[in-house]
């Protein structure tokens, strides 16, 4: 738990998915399986508040996210998302976008490694929330779909046209964003938008494995790349090498670091603490 | 037709390239087959001037550009631009090369997509004009070329030093740009430098459908797509959100938007005005 | 030779590893083949002296780094390094850490074009000097791998976390810059971080063909395009389009373009000067 917390407490009810931490490894998993895990206005909320806590739970040093039953997440729910926007003020539009985009920035700027495990569609805000994490398992039958402009909306959503065109170019990102259409699991492998595609049975496997390499391996160290990586798409190349000039130096002043040479000269494995 | 047009009349005779607009599609065909159509100090400053009134006339919604003949674009005439440089005063060339890189700047600021259908070689500045589109449906017999450094020139001209490591990476940036060797369609497919190959035959017919696509969707949406694709490759990732969030605002206040809801409602296909 | 050098005299005695220039090119070649070529905290310095004085000697128009033996550069050597860093202060290691930086910082914005002959692995720092080259030439037995983390550091390591995702994509950079795992020749070639691969017996012959094509050709042309890619990763749209007109305005005066137009004229191939 991070020594830096002053009043709020960790909430330990998230009521608007299914949220746990076991050994390391934290899970959110979507939980409207008949929707296809559409998100509502209280799931878009709980996440960004969950994002917020969780790296200082300490607890935790990995986040999966992934969906109950075939779909992974199928995006704003039209119903009682779309729906409700029309009855809003441009004050209240506002303040939902600015919501949407505060799950998207909290993804990017959590410390924590985060993988998508996803398990089936991931469309419009659903394709924005894989997109903002750092892996992206895909079961063969899954697939994006940046569907924005089909609801005649901006294929530009939380962030969406910040972050595809650093995944797979300008040219791609361009046509994906603009035209909406389904991306299968083939294509996303072949431009850089899945880290990997397995067949559907073996997804949990897959996302768990990973998951557990990541918990039990030197967790600053990963913490630091993510967070490093982040920043440097904003940076400029003297100022990024400066940033990690200073950054490594103190990484070499880490319990892990020093471990792996303790064990490298004592030939075994080391035992990393991710301090 | 744009309501805030001052003094200045549109253009209806655009002489140095064939121009027309029919039921919301632009198209520009380069007209001097015989050259391949190589551009002459004309061509760029009809260019230039045409990608300012455009978005302004209110009939267009996408642009085409293609080429007649068996070229699309061979780049700047040999005779007609390079020997006459030679004549010229510093003053004189900047004034060149600032008309080059503005028909780019216009390329990527024009709200409408822009689709380039590439008929045939598009090298040297033909190939930073196709660079600079938004779609680039290649004939499988079309090529690029930047072929800058074999006039003894730099390869980052018109934007292209900006522009194509952003689609297909630093490091096939580089190596198309210094060497400046022709990328047949197979290889700009796999680069991400096409959007989509297809036998010379059907080139026009794809295109055409795509325009037709662009030209009947919700054109709002899809321009703000671009707009913003433009401007976040400059932005950082919380300003890029931010925008973003405050755009998704006002295009949830558009017709278009209520027109989906609506057309989903009543389960029937959204009639996109574009407004 | 620069006509702008003072005090400092020319280095002819690089100790750490094996320098020559002939018929420009110059060629580092790393030469610890019994350790993978592994860094010293010399051979680091001596990298970095030798990249800020190359580009004044006027006698070298590429450089080439490749490794003795099996390996290219297996990064810093674990005893004579990793060792001795645990017995540092933090200036100490701030200082170690800035000269790695400023090696990749010398590379990026050396103007003469670096190949990298990549004979065998390319790890730790050996795989981010090959990242910082501008052509990398892959034994098909070569191999990266950016392994930071398996010693307990940040994958962010001399700007690698700046370069990698500028190369390959964020998604793909995050996966090999967290992971830290071999990447063969077939994936590098895959994702964009190899400019070719060839047989293993063919990677001498073709980095000197390469090399030979570049200190043949237009050499300052080619010095230009290296030093605007470098610069436009950092610059927002309008300005790059504004640096490469200006720039382009100055190569217009050159003599290898006046050369290009008149080998033209005549039907004959130009002859380059670099100037």
């Amino acid at each position: 738990m991070s020594p830096f917390r002053a009043s709020p407490g960790f909430t330990e009810d998230w009521r608007h998915f299914d949220f746990e931490v076991a050994d390391g490894v934290a899970t959110v998993t979507l939980s409207r399986p008949d929707k296809l895990n559409a998100l509502t206005f209280d799931v878009y909320a709980d996440l960004r508040d969950l994002l917020a806590e969780l790296p200082h739970r300490g607890d935790a040093k990995v986040l999966v996210i992934t969906g109950q039953g075939r779909g992974f997440c199928s995006g704003g729910d039209v119903e009682e998302i779309i729906g409700e926007l029309r009855k809003m003020s441009s004050s209240e539009l506002l303040e939902f976008t600015r919501m949407t985009g505060a799950v998207v920035k909290a993804l990017r700027e959590c410390p924590l490694p985060v993988i998508a495990a996803i398990n089936g569609i991931a469309a419009g805000a659903g394709s924005v929330i894989a997109l903002a994490s750092d892996f992206r398992l895909l079961a063969e039958s899954a697939s994006f779909a940046f569907l924005f402009t089909k609801v005649g909306l901006a294929g530009a959503d939380m962030g969406s046209a910040y972050l595809l065109p650093r995944l797979v170019g300008l040219g791609r990102a361009t046509e994906l964003l603009i035209l909406g259409d389904k991306i299968d699991s083939a294509r996303a492998d072949a431009v850089g938008l899945a880290t990997q595609v397995v067949p559907d049975a073996e997804l949990g496997a897959t996302a768990e494995k990973l998951a557990r390499r990541l918990a039990d391996g030197p967790a600053l160290a990963y913490a630091t790349t993510k967070v490093l990586l982040t920043r440097e798409l904003d940076m400029d190349l003297g100022s990024a090498i400066e940033l990690e000039a200073i950054t490594q130096a103190l990484l070499m002043t880490t319990d892990d670091h020093r471990e792996f040479y303790r064990a490298w000269s004592e030939g075994r494995r080391p035992q990393w603490t991710g301090r």
